[in-house]
């Protein structure tokens, strides 16, 4: 296990984490000054700032990408949503491989919505939907060498954001679209979504390497007040992420970790500074 | 499947869905004015009625019990309060006994607590605890001939309430301790806590029915507006709750369907008896 105590050149920042406080091009210039060299930015950060524009405040500032928010959201009753989710997902890609980053990460869709916004209660199709979605745009991921990085999202979230919801289901998923374990298809894990899975040691183990796209860090809070936007810094919750991180290194994983934090009660109210000198030292301390 | 459309003579209400509302003797009382036939009371409220007093009103108004809430809570991170623990549940147990319940729920216990209150992290070492607690109690629980079902609650419980968080870790857990599926251990099954499950209709299958002790039914809000308390009445969220009483029910299950709906923000703000009516009326249609 790498020896984060030192420095923290192994850590990077979703910069949905800092959205309440800076644009993109603040958090570029802030993430250079704390001397942090990886970002995770959201598309629509991008499409604010520029792609171009985004792509050169990186190359200057020196700061390369962990992932890049992210594709999915592949399920809808109607097939023209459908058709559509998929164009956006390509552009999603260029984008991805316009920036440089080594993934395009998936968050894959809850339940499909019927026109008049009631959710279709098909959890089974929803997932076969999405199974669908991502084999429709793996060739072309492929042709981008961009690796797709399935995001189990917690399972309070299968209704309404994503419905793969362990690594198990996700690895199930990649077994099936990518036998050969390419390295094209994978997943990421996020500590927030998968510390409860009492079959997360041996599904990390089972992803090795080449599936292992991503590690994401924060922490779950007692009690957590919003199912959305409560999450915690790391140390400030229950979750023994250094016990994880040393699940996926010992399963090959030498990429970043990416602090990725919403947090309407607490952090997006703090100074960005501040925010990013606490996630430096519990990077250092309990990460 | 059971048609359930014509009469509800197979709902259950869980009293904790009229507990701002009525004391145990008010829900008797009145689930006996709506033909309802059998009810799981939860041990703080046979408490405040006296034991005995609410197996002689049970008995006069006709109603019988489809479980009892609660036994478990075995973690700690000290062996005095594990032993406490224990001496709880026996009389958890004689209770449940002395009430003629088919069964004790047992909520497990989430992360152990220290002294000062802050959560222990080990969370595999929580689960050794609960299943250390279960086999502590199980002679004495097969003694009384009172089973004993485990209820896998939703993962975003998995720090604070129940670190069991799918029903195929408590199968495993029953397989352990009760490897000749006596009838003795067993699941109950809640339809919100495992309703997101890729697993669900595989674990359900693989539980079959000396092992499905009991089946809940609420429903999924979204959004979900507390983690604790903002259960949907059924037919109200997002749950396909009939699909899922069809797996049970082909798994061999033909007991009574609980009503257990905690909701702060709506049904606990009602008249209990319109919960009542509207129970029932879901029970006919989406149940």
């Amino acid at each position: 296990m790498r020896d984060f105590s030192r420095g923290h050149e192994a850590m990077s920042v979703n910069t949905a984490t800092l959205r309440a406080q800076w644009s993109l091009a603040e958090i570029i210039e802030g993430c250079a000054r704390h001397g942090i060299t990886a970002i995770s930015p959201w598309r629509d950060q991008v499409a604010a700032y520029g792609l171009r524009q985004t792509v050169a405040h990186l190359r200057d500032a020196g700061i390369t990408l962990s992932g890049y928010c992210r594709g999915g959201m592949f399920t809808a009753t109607d097939k023209t949503q459908r058709a559509l989710a998929r164009d956006d997902n390509r552009r999603a890609l260029d984008e991805a491989a316009a920036l440089g980053s080594p993934c395009l990460v998936l968050v894959v869709g809850g339940l499909a919505c019927h026109a008049d916004q009631s959710f279709d209660k098909d959890l089974a199709g929803a997932r076969r939907q999405v199974e669908d979605g991502i084999a429709d745009i793996f060739d072309y991921a492929r042709s981008l060498a961009m690796p797709l990085a399935i995001e189990p999202l917690h399972p309070m979230y299968a209704a309404d954001r994503a419905c793969i919801n362990t690594l198990s289901q996700a690895l199930d998923l990649c077994d099936r679209l990518d036998p050969m374990r390419s390295g094209a298809l994978g997943v990421a894990v996020d500590v927030y979504h998968v510390w409860w899975d009492p079959m997360l040691a041996a599904s990390i183990l089972r992803a090795q390497k080449p599936r292992l796209l991503a590690f994401h860090v924060s922490d779950w809070l007692v009690p957590t007040r919003d199912v959305l936007n409560d999450r915690g810094m790391m140390g400030d919750g229950v979750i023994d992420i250094a016990r994880i991180r040393g699940m996926v290194e010992d399963a090959g994983f030498c990429g970043y970790c990416e602090v990725e934090i919403f947090s309407e009660l607490n952090w997006w109210r703090r100074p960005a500074d501040e925010v990013l000198e606490v996630a430096i030292a519990r990077h250092k301390t309990v990460v």
